[in-house]
């Protein structure tokens, strides 16, 4: 049987699982930050990761609704509150419609999601799905990617804007509330599963969960570069930049 | 308010779908069947496919689950039983596996679905729970991409056998089997649904139905072109051609 790791080696373990599988690798994020894609390409990256941030209030209500304790719903509530704003016109959700609106998309069928890729919609629905089907501590190590996002972040603002004319700090203003929110709530996540993984098979699980959801966005990034990186691509259905 | 469609107007309208979104409109069956694959891609579309054939009883399960009527349960039973078999051994599954330990691959490591792209799991599961939440006319409808099987599965076969000397009759014997199953199961499903569609509203649930079914096929097939047909594209995880 094998010595069940500190929690600081389970933090180690869990930031190697990021170096290796996080999206920041995928050649997807290095053409749209190094100014590589067209505005179409853009444009079909903003509206199919609109299906994504549009769901996150439900998979943080899966968790949440796990939690028997007060103080932690509390600070789970955060997470749906950043999203869905406290009034109609703000919120995560509508910073990234305004994103996408931005960049010349019309917002009702944005909302619609209608011409969103059917591999993102799947892995999306995988990940709400996930937290509603597995224990609270594994739900709660599917967040956990949100360690490496203020990164990510930061190299793909600083970049769309050097590199796209049609890119602006008013479009990219989703992303500047998000380093400082994915900190909070990355701590507060890291936290919990350093705590309350208490056996080998905890860990691995929450392991697993971590590997789980960079599948999750990797997968996201796979369906668009494929896609619309490459022509001739795009599957029935989907959007389809004018040409 | 629109006038309801026949039933046989219906079954235009999904015949249509078919044209327009059934998989053998992907590269990658194209690519398959004219022998412009590698044996490694081979694998890998086999590797991956196992989880689709593997996942099969449990969506099947669920739409017998709603099923209120014990003749239509003996019907739908039949899929179950062609995929899992009478005993250790047999059935559809086992064929699959046959298929990919015919091409080179480890059974336990197939089996284990350890290797598969994130982008297959996401798509079958998405199908599997399709099937748990969706009513019951819905769930059968999603199965109607079996009218178009037998012909994609004529092509691909005889493609197969054509063009590459690491494929024999026995490996592919899965496919001996399908075409008869398809044909008798899509007769079946395609008449509950021209009589269970009673409304403009059933008609295109059921339509849409076989629109992400045949989005669920499509997106399996988009995640191994771009993991395998491409190089360097292979996700953190799934499984590599050797060297």
């Amino acid at each position: 049987m094998s010595e069940l790791p500190t929690p600081d080696q389970l933090e180690v373990r869990l930031r190697r699982v990021g170096a290796e599988r996080y999206h920041h690798l995928h050649p997807f994020h290095h053409l749209l930050h190094t100014g590589k894609l067209n505005k179409p390409q853009v444009q079909a990256w903003a509206l199919n990761r609109y299906y994504y941030q549009s769901q996150i209030p439900r998979k943080d209500a899966a968790v949440l609704g796990q939690m028997d304790d007060a103080a932690l719903r509390r600070e789970w509530r955060e997470r749906i509150i950043d999203h869905d704003g406290d009034a109609e016109g703000e919120g995560g959700i509508l910073r990234w419609l305004k994103l996408a609106t931005g960049l010349g998309l019309d917002a009702d069928y944005v909302r619609s999601t209608k011409g969103i890729l059917p591999g993102t919609r799947f892995a999306v629905d995988a990940y709400v799905n996930f937290c509603r089907s597995k224990p609270l501590l594994e739900a709660v190590a599917s967040s956990l990617t949100e360690m490496f996002s203020p990164d990510i972040i930061g190299q793909r603002v600083a970049g769309m804007l050097q590199h796209y004319d049609f890119v602006s700090p008013e479009i990219l203003a989703y992303f500047n509330k998000r380093p400082v929110q994915a900190k909070r709530d990355s701590d507060f996540a890291l936290d919990y599963v350093k705590t309350h993984a208490r056996t080998v098979a905890d860990q691995q699980a929450v392991i697993a969960a971590l590997e789980f959801k960079c599948g999750v966005l990797w997968s996201q990034l796979d369906a668009l570069h494929f896609a619309y990186v490459e022509p001739g691509h795009v599957p029935p259905g989907a959007w389809k930049p004018e040409a």
